[in-house]
């Protein structure tokens, strides 16, 4: 199979750019005497898991306990479940703790602590914890002043079988603001991280680990005191937001979505091509990008030559691109190929279950498979065998 | 299992208002004399499909080859694929044909269609063709008068193995006008589609088929004189947009998602829940129609009984409630199931693997499965075992 012949849309990895962006994000942490912490949540594959893990840490982090069971299958031990798990699912968080040891857990309320020591208790259970920090993007987390940042530490240091990890928070907010300020949020993420690893310190109790991160603030971030790791996932793919924000070009985006063009309108100067609003994501981070929205995703040659064309409608399984220059509808008649950079590869990478992997010659070298959804695994094989 | 135990998010389908959806929509495409084609691309289930299936016409829609590839293997026949399809998919197409000799497909193109009579003369392959006609969506399709019409219908019909199945139509930009204007773009989709049907009959072609609709123009048209049949697809789930042009009722809505509270901010009034971004969609439909924006979603209490909240921002797995009245923390502390109604429910339902089926109490009854992506479906099960 190769690009020229694959069923589009389909979902293609460039090996060279994803070893490169894997490479610049070890380099740029280590610079800042700190460990990286990759973020699986937005690749889901466990072969990219393996150039992207820091040698000197050996540790990941996921966005569900779908991912987690299916790192943890794959033989990683040190997996951070990096959002705040509801009480119900700590059955399946300590079935995978017996599998993958370091497994971790995010909780930022004394309720759930709660829940987690009687848990442990009642089942003989081993559960690591971290407190999650709210360093400013007011989704989760606790402020690191909030007084239930150290009930939740005395009701974890004290419960059997629980383990008490350390203080981590996502400096998210680093979505929201100008590429030139990031680095002012990287500190306030660390500041508020390290306050409330301090916090708890002075109360007494042991914070083996301060961890903090997201791919903008890992980027512009200009210090590490105070941090053991720096966390940070959408900077391996690469995409259209994460370039409009400095964290790489955007001939470093290493994901995008293969489309063939399906309908010509010369009328209109339109063409219609077979990646719409399933294949690509309606992500439109980049509407707020001043001069840089991309629409649904920019359209390139199959060879990655710009041709100044942006996917600007999309429905189900159709997506539009308005405005074609004279000449273009006869340089791309109906069936030629297109490759689509996405607004947001964590978005856009979930609608596959696998990866195109080509080497630098644009030749398909592999194909990775990527894990999806929110149910244990069992379930998803036996979906699929029906 | 039932919905207090399952793992969240998850998708969930009522299976009472499904029934109810799909009886209803036959009955008010009877009651206009015309026959129905269920479009498959938002439920994609052999089990709603059997719900929705005319018994008067047999046949259904369907947007992608994985799917008619899903529906063939499961015996249907009848299988419109109503997306135009470049030529380099023939091959698969074809394939599929024999297993469901009923299969056709849309082109638009007279040079696809020169493509489409190359491949049936050197393959001995039957093709059924419907010629997509632009009733005013500009998306795709011909324009009634348009000159390549009566050339591409001349190249199908001479060809052999080919069969021209008629013309097709579907009035999308029924999306994109007030509730109260909906029964004009009806008529407009309905005209459109019979007059290319005529231009073709005078010129003395076949033309078998005449097929039109969209759930919006299906619900709101006011007669089918010239049409054989009506194809809509999204009334058999519902959604808050569908509720939101006259389709149907919000407590019709027959697909949700199930989600779980996993924080809390009492300061900002503010909870997180475990559905986000992918197991909602970003599609914000809902933004354009006046006073009904519903955020990323209606969430309501497992029940169904209205909270009066909506899911005002997505994370990639995190979703925010914002602005809870006093009370109503308390009233859904961390670890409270709440069911979200999807803005668009093709692209929510398209993020999960099956439907946790639940009777008029509640209680799940069965699970179905679905089909998801653009592979070949051998493929998918050998992604799934690896």
């Amino acid at each position: 199979m190769n690009l020229d012949t694959a069923p589009t849309p389909a979902l293609v990895l460039e090996l060279d750019k994803l070893r490169a962006n894997c490479a610049r994000m070890l380099e740029l942490t280590a610079r800042r005497g700190c460990r990286l912490r990759p973020h699986m949540k937005t690749l889901k594959s466990i072969e990219a898991a393996r150039l992207a893990i820091d040698p000197s840490h050996g540790g990941i982090a996921v966005s569900t306990l779908n991912e987690a069971e299916y790192f943890a299958r794959a033989g990683i031990s040190d997996i951070q479940l990096a959002v705040c798990l509801p009480p119900a699912r700590l059955p399946w968080a300590a079935e995978l703790s017996r599998r993958a040891p370091g497994l971790s857990l995010f909780i930022d309320d004394p309720e759930v602590a709660a829940a987690v020591a009687d848990f442990a208790a009642r089942h003989d259970a081993d559960l690591r914890v971290w407190i999650e920090i709210d360093s400013g993007e007011r989704r989760t987390g606790l402020l690191p002043d909030d007084p239930a940042l150290l009930d939740t530490a005395a009701i974890l240091a004290r419960a059997p079988g629980v383990r008490l990890e350390g203080v981590a928070t996502h400096g998210g907010h680093s979505y929201n603001v100008p590429a030139g300020q990031i680095a002012e949020v990287a500190e306030a993420e660390r500041l508020a991280v390290a306050a409330a690893a301090g916090r708890l310190r002075q109360a007494g109790f042991e914070v083996p680990g301060v961890s903090a991160g997201s791919s903008p603030t890992a980027a512009h971030g200009r210090s590490a005191e105070g941090l053991t790791e720096i966390r940070a996932g959408v900077y391996m793919a690469g995409d259209l937001f994460q370039a409009g924000v400095g964290v790489l070009d955007r001939d470093e985006i290493a994901v995008w979505v293969l489309a063939t063009v399906i309908s010509h309108s010369r009328a209109r100067g339109q063409l219609v091509v077979d990646a719409g609003g399933l294949a690509l994501s309606k992500d439109r981070s980049t509407a707020v990008l001043p001069g840089l929205d991309a629409g649904y995703g920019e359209a390139r040659a199959l060879d990655g030559a710009a041709l100044g064309l942006i996917v600007d409608e999309v429905y189900q399984e159709h997506g539009e691109i308005h405005g074609c220059p004279p000449g273009m509808l006869e340089r791309l008649p109906v069936g030629s190929r297109l490759r689509i950079l996405p607004n947001h590869a964590c978005m856009t990478a979930a609608m596959y279950d696998h990866y195109l992997v080509v080497d630098a010659a644009g030749e398909v070298v592999d194909r990775w498979g990527r894990t999806n959804g929110w149910s244990p695994l069992a379930e998803v094989r036996e979906g699929a065998a029906a």
